[in-house]
């Protein structure tokens, strides 16, 4: 088995970008695709897709490889680039490394040597981190009062419900938690904060974060905790939130998604490395 | 189905006593047996079994049921309590909430109405913070620095490993947590502390608490970290420890097992009654 | 003496107006005067200055005074307001809250009964509060990476240096603080930071945040300490970073001032009511 | 002026062995004098008075240097150290480290060069660590409950105060803290706990650490705030509760003094060894 020496990093966003420059750092070659109108020096030259797809010997694809399905996702390439034709001319020797399919079909990745980093529970973990930085940036920039001292509700204790209401503490805000399980009920009294279960959400808070997918804040839960308050919605889309009663009852709601890769670029970047790093390592490549 | 308006608590150990104690303060009636010897008053009177047996609504029994498998473990009653027999006496139609069976034969329980509280979820995490703090308690006591400042590592990222390194850090210690799982890792590093693989252990911790139930401070792992150390294993027995090298190194080793019953066991009485009381939910009991 | 049952509100921005509107909150009459051009609606009504004069009971003038010495401070008043005519009209009797002169003549205040709320330890320890999560809202959005995980530096342990640390660290960041008195670096330590001398800075940061009214990132520090990184200054004019030597370095400079009053009006304006209440229960008010 | 290459560290507890200890393996000669009873290898030979004197280049004296003021305080020497034999012996030219002068008459200390590390701020605050420990690791023994979820009062926000309930808080403690300064509360709030005035203490707490020297604990306040409560005592004596009447209210109140020699030696021997630096540092010794 060949040793990776060369990286082709093809396409993505800022993410992409931050995770080249990392692994050009830690001693990679990297070669760089799809950046033609990324404006300020990245340290990087961007190439053509065939010396990328040429000369390297794993490939890094963008999460998701395709936001439409024909074309990768490379906000900064000056002209689309093909999925179908991209995929098959990886070939099956080389390892690629690609987030999530996106909208590309599944047939296009069967004949690969294929890893999705974007499925890992690492990866999924570190993102938390960013998405609740993202979440209290949001949350900073849109109240006119602090943090410190702000009755906040975090609904769900998932991932970035975990990360996010630790933040908060450490900010000073009185964090109140919800849950389904009653092991991270268990938790989150732990952490010294308050537990309450998600079916009987209660209590009135200046701010709101709901990280569950789910319609958690329908008409009963926003009467019941989300009078004056301001909802940062980070669950997927729809997001949990009734946006039309909230809109009737004048509670702000912001659908927050995507955050890594908005709000700390580089720091998602390098969790899409270290995704990588640890599929090479698991996977003996 | 009857509703449960008085509880019987049989046996067991000052964790007992206090899950009786706070039921009757959540307006249970409560009949108590095998506290004969309990020299304070406990504010509950102390009955005989029979009495326990056929004027209670549900029975709670120890953790363990018995420690002998012939007894219940009661270690404040006068006389023995036969295991077999009182599990008999008991019937199909009243539920038994016990904690774990111990050494009392799985048969004994088969035609009992029987839930295990120390099989759940919520009661092994609530259990982690009288864990957690009897191991600083006892890393207080055994050692001549304070924790602040001082550098620990803490061996494995359950539950136990996740409370502890989260007090240690409250406490102002420079805290090193080690763990398996790549996405556990990143908890810990969202969480500001050092996150290491527990395969590859290395640095110099003046303070090492195992919470890993295999033997990780072997030979290689003592003489890559514990040197100078004061260890404090919390794994079940045999221990995460080589006692025998640690010993020829001068390295004291704490084995310290069962802590919330000994250092908090009012706290440790009413996560009993917590548990009791999410089953009863939960059963629709 | 008279009661204070209803509070004149002149000038000031949207700190005065949530400070007026928090006061309503608490049951006084409040009498608005200097807002004809805040657009959305308040819930106070906003009338002319002879009515707030004669009408109320206490007068609470912006922070500061006056920023150019003829003129009230007064950015949402449609006519200036001058100070002089102002001041003299308010009479020996009436308690006058004040922030700070700011430009305007010390003269003015002589024949005032006058409390200036911006000289006290509770208001600007307060005020630490919004400058902090301030600068963190910055240094969140200036950067690509996040608090977390990030080495950061907090030059200064006074007011704003003690809560801007513990916050950081609350978000998992890597902080050393460095302080000049070594009662102060213990302190330090005990709240789990790295403590450094403010005269031997040294270390490597990502992000650095001065707090010290003085110029100790000159050519030298920013040496030692600076490379790739981002500085925060919040030190009150000109700031303690040499920006001439920074901008060769391309190091990025941000001096952020008055905070409170940009990023968390709503809090900042309770913090001026705090100090009134406060000025008031100490003088009998 | 002499270079100081060999310090005679005479009398004191196990602090003062190991500030010793520290400071030989910081590179210092030392001679140690008055342990003949310490039976474990402390890795410093002890020798006689003399020696200690003739041979070192500056002293350090325990800390108080007499309890009685006849005996230098030395609880491991066999034979009595009189106090102005050894005082008067040491001559103009040499440095002397004390800590107090305890019941030692001041006169004593009139012709010596004499420094006092125990009259220093840093040394006064890095003692609030060990101190806010022993207090902790106390609380933890003589109750029956976990210090997590726990209600505490802190009354006092002075150097053990602000310690003490940082520590409480990272142990996942309900933490109020009470202050008499305004801007102390500010601070208290910014730390998320909850602020109270000193003169107006209430709320039901379990557990209560009084650090303020003065008598905060008198019967009104105990039936304000400490019904089923445990008292933890830091203040020096007589303290800052009314026993007679805790005791009538079976109040439990545990008056701790002197923590740091007790429950941290080693630390409180370093922070000696510390302030005698920063002393011979200041004073170009």
């Amino acid at each position: 088995m060949k040793t990776i020496k060369t990286l082709g990093v093809i396409g993505g966003d800022m993410r992409q970008l931050y995770c080249a420059a990392s692994a050009l750092e830690d001693g990679y070659a990297v070669i760089l695709s799809g950046f033609e109108k990324y404006g300020k020096p990245s340290g990087i030259n961007n190439t053509d897709i065939d010396n990328a797809l040429s000369n390297s010997d794993a490939i890094i694809l963008p999460l998701p490889v395709s936001k439409n399905g024909t074309d990768i996702f490379a906000p900064y390439s000056e002209k689309p680039i093909n999925t179908k034709a991209l995929l098959s001319s990886i070939g099956r020797e080389k390892p690629v490394f690609c987030g999530l399919e996106g909208k590309a079909p599944c047939e296009y990745f069967r004949d690969l040597r294929c890893y999705f980093y974007g499925r890992r529970e690492d990866f999924a973990a570190a993102n938390a981190v960013p998405t609740a930085e993202g979440a209290i940036e949001l949350a900073m920039r849109v109240t006119d009062f602090t943090i410190c001292g702000c009755r906040c509700l975090v609904a769900g204790y998932g991932r970035i419900g975990r990360v996010l209401s630790s933040f908060l503490k450490g900010l000073g805000a009185d964090v109140t938690v919800s849950a389904r399980k009653p092991g991270d009920l268990e938790f989150i009294k732990a952490a010294g904060m308050t537990a309450i279960r998600t079916d009987r959400l209660s209590g009135k808070y200046e701010l709101i974060f709901n990280t569950v997918p789910s319609l958690v804040f329908d008409r009963k839960n926003l009467a019941a905790c989300a009078v004056d308050s301001v909802i940062i919605d980070l669950a997927s889309a729809p997001g949990g939130v009734d946006r039309e009663t909230a809109g009737r009852m004048n509670i702000p709601v912001y659908h927050a998604l995507s955050l890594p890769g908005k709000v700390a670029p580089e720091t998602a970047g390098k969790i899409i490395k270290n995704a990588v790093y640890n599929i090479m390592e698991e996977e003996g490549i």
